[in-house]
């Protein structure tokens, strides 16, 4: 029988300014919500976000600032009013903690988009950290034949690419395309690849064909390249742009065929120049999407499960933290970094 | 017992260069094809196209030019092919008089995006004239109980505002905006007052307020008013673009609500700026489409005969075509004017 751990102090690794190296940092979490869980944390992947608030590009962060939003652990304390959770269960927490639950966004399973949703790592320390606590229903259930040490980027890089995969009604029969093979997209290729889908990759740099195809792609394309773009013209039903860099739109929206739909969940730099004449003649969309819903990550996980896909993930010991930061800025992720909580 | 009308030469109204006033125009349509049918136009609407075409402000006009894409008439003749239609049948003909019918578009029902569909204007004579002939899958049956004068313009205008509302499943409980009250704006009010929804009319001119709710609207926001845009952000489901002016977009897509789609019918001069901030944290699309297929239309004029849905025409004599084409570039248009054959 499990018992309640109860610490009065969380110990965790925090910036203390913009751009600064993680230190050691103790903090007091006051009182458990009657609501929230609390979860012992023993793995916790690093994803492209923690990054940009560490050096506080969106102007939204605040020091000492303890990032971290991709947690797997074992819940250890439960509030009175939680609900379908028990002490000792394995779970994950991405990119949100907690929403208000009676909005109309809530009461009808889009919890992610809840105008007072909250953030895990915006306003309050996230999973860099011994001990995380969340709302019971963004803390979600890890199925037991996923390694956890591997689960953590599934909650924030994996749900993002799922969801639209559920929210769009992708089917077998379609052809999507991924662009951007990195900590989201090579998810998106493991997903679509059991999905059914004819997956054509699109990354930058053709030297990492080899790895897109073992990564689930059937064909690849250099999204820089305005013949090959061409040669496809008409062909996908579905571009999913999982890269943060400005490309040819139009170019990659010529890529489609009649009705569909270029959808972003990359965090792109300048606006986007589209045409009504690129969208009308053949009745094409363009959209966006956050991360998944509690509902949405609960399917992926089930769907993982079932084919066995997880990230490919390098594991940093949390005592290293800035040396596995470094490895991700350098670009040199392979392709997500996961921090481990015991080391 | 109907019996074939031949005619060895058609009569109809031409500019002879970019601009000019129409003048009588001669020309020989050359054989019957199988599958064509050949139409006696009673009434002709005059949709802005037209003027583009007239000022051949899109570089795709032949002269001489016969405009007209709006047409309704009875058939006179029938090719050996013709499927579905008869000798004396009242039909409509609208922007599109042909598609390949075996591309996989045409097979599974979206003939208008087949990639060789034949506009009724584009490269050949349109209905400014005494016969039209088209491909019997887009001559659409008028149902007896709508008065043809009038019915001109839904083949057009009206078939590319209804096409979205069954395209996107919007919905009778859905929240929708109409931007714009002019020839398809004043029809997608009536359609969407039918079809059960909070109908919202966006105008640059208040003074057309009371008119927008006799044609429908609950509502009625200036789309210049940026307070009033502010004050109703994040209510609507749908946002549906008939003007052709540059508008403030992130404004328009601000008053969506989660998973909330702005979508254009309408020419919009310039690129549309959007930023992927203002689509993935509240889900949302930007799209656009143009005419509806052959099956749209049929469903239309179900539901426009069911609920009497009309046009709102001005008739001038096809004799005093200039005289209507004055009146379309003068902006006195309330809200399509229509050309009567017989005068």
């Amino acid at each position: 029988m499990s018992t309640e751990s109860v610490l009065d102090t969380f110990t965790g690794w925090a910036a203390m300014a913009a751009g600064a190296a993680l230190k050691p940092y103790e903090f007091t979490p006051g009182p458990l919500g009657a609501e929230e869980v609390e979860v012992a944390v023993e793995f916790c992947g690093i994803c492209h976000s923690d990054q940009s608030m560490i050096d506080n590009e969106w102007g939204n962060a605040r020091f000492p600032f303890v990032p971290g939003h991709e947690v797997v652990g074992k819940i250890v304390r439960v509030g009175d009013q939680v609900r379908g959770l028990k002490l000792g269960q394995r779970v994950g927490i991405g990119w949100y903690k907690g929403s208000c639950m009676h909005c109309s966004s809530c009461m009808e399973g889009t919890h992610q988009l809840c105008r007072t949703v909250k953030p895990t790592i915006v306003g309050s320390n996230g999973g860099f950290a011994n001990r995380l606590r969340a709302h019971w229903a963004w803390a979600i259930a890890l199925p037991d034949s996923l390694d956890p040490s591997a689960a953590g980027p599934l909650f924030c890089g994996g749900s993002t690419v799922f969801a639209p995969l559920l929210e769009h009604d992708i089917k077998p029969t379609d052809r999507v395309g991924v662009v951007g093979i990195g900590g989201l997209g090579h998810l998106a290729l493991r997903f679509l690849n059991a999905w059914g889908c004819e997956v054509t990759a699109f990354t930058s740099s053709l030297s990492k064909q080899e790895e897109a195809q073992r990564l689930g792609a059937h064909k690849v394309v250099a999204s820089n390249d305005s013949a090959a773009l061409k040669a496809i013209a008409g062909t996908l039903d579905f571009l999913l742009i999982t890269a943060s860099a400005d490309l040819d739109w139009n170019a990659l929206l010529g890529t489609l065929r009649g009705k569909g739909r270029l959808h972003f969940v990359g965090i792109v730099p300048s606006a986007i120049p589209v045409h009504v004449f690129s969208l009308i003649p053949q009745q094409k969309s363009l959209s966006g999407s956050p991360v998944g819903s509690p509902t949405h990550m609960a399917t992926m996980l089930e769907f993982c499960a079932r084919h066995q896909i997880l990230p490919q993930v390098e594991i940093f010991p949390m005592s290293q933290v800035n040396e596995a930061i470094d490895h991700l800025r350098a670009g040199k992720a392979r392709y997500r970094v996961v921090l481990d909580a015991s080391r």
